[in-house]
């Protein structure tokens, strides 16, 4: 379906979105009995977001108040759009989330931290959403022989970061070069950010 | 608009639905600068749950993991429902949410606890919807003389309440008489629970 969206639409670079539901029903806070999934599926013509990547973006930190079931994709994205359009408000590009202090992700994608040569990131349970470009890029890491910590960290230890970059399916690798006004990295996308942008290319020209 | 719907419906009992968005605008998390706002209305036939009202109802204990927004009515619902299904998959008719044993509010509704003749319910913060039924019947009982506490109990004193009945626009007032297989109040609706009930039949015959 995925490749004759595309191929219909005769799309270049580009997103194809794809949603399910129950179906259409009455509405019930009970699922509906005997109803017909709805399958839609659109295609988006998006350059790659190359520049974004090359001067990395900046960031606020936002309390993350979302449910406790982060890990299921679904449309009921209110508390990321109301910290996404807060970080907007604050003028930067993304929010960082933390629980209590912990750091989870980001409004719309994973967040990695770098120290000393290692990349830490919360683990994959219930409290994020388990990104298919965060999985490509953390194994992509692993084949290169860099050390993963799959630990929650705190807000604090944001600021001791050497890199910072998010994982996202439309952004792919972008460095964070300012928390909340304070530069990270000398304010520039660090080396392992690079290396892992490059090997990421690598991985899609191979595959296209 | 409320008014004109009903009319144009030729609506006897039923009930009003409407819903806001900030209108239609290419998908993203950041609000759209320029849309005007959605608004849609209709109107459904409802018989009024007598029965419910007059038996009660039975319920289970579900741990609450929505949001840390809940006074916020929106259509992220998927927490609600998936506890209503829950309940339903256990054969009970109302789930009954905890957030690490303290007792917030139903799937759909505020809940109240009897015990020697006061009424304890959570406060209306940020962890439950404050209902407009709740606000109704909370200054029924202030008018009866009758003492409310609104202060967070525990799971555990739900087995040492007198009563328990649950506040919804569609539901009105109706009692839980039994909670995860536990009977409560001898499996009837207690008297404060009748006596609000009738005080708000009065309110309802009142203002039609």
């Amino acid at each position: 379906m995925v490749r004759q969206l595309v191929q219909l639409n005769r799309m270049g670079d580009g997103t194809v979105y794809l949603q399910i539901t129950r179906g259409p029903a009455p509405r019930s806070h009970l699922f509906p009995k005997e109803t017909k999934p709805t399958l839609i599926g659109y295609c988006t013509s998006l350059s790659r977001p190359l520049q974004l990547q090359t001067n990395g973006m900046t960031a606020v930190t936002i309390p993350d108040i979302r449910w406790l079931q982060c890990d299921i994709k679904s449309l009921n994205l209110l508390p990321n759009t109301l910290a996404k359009q807060e970080a907007a408000d604050a003028g930067a590009e993304e929010a960082i989330l933390h629980r209590d202090g912990i750091v989870t992700e980001c409004s719309a994608s994973n967040l990695m931290m770098v120290r000393n040569g290692i990349i830490h990131t919360h683990p994959a349970n219930h409290l994020i959403l388990h990104g298919i470009t965060r999985e490509i890029v953390l194994r992509l890491a692993a084949e290169e022989g860099i050390t993963i910590i799959e630990e929650p960290f705190h807000l604090g230890d944001l600021r001791t970061a050497d890199e910072l970059f998010i994982t996202s399916t439309t952004v792919e690798i972008a460095s964070i070069v300012e928390v909340d006004g304070y530069v990270i990295g000398g304010g520039i996308p660090g080396p392992l950010t690079r290396k892992l942008q490059q090997l990421f290319e690598s991985k899609i020209q191979s595959t296209t």
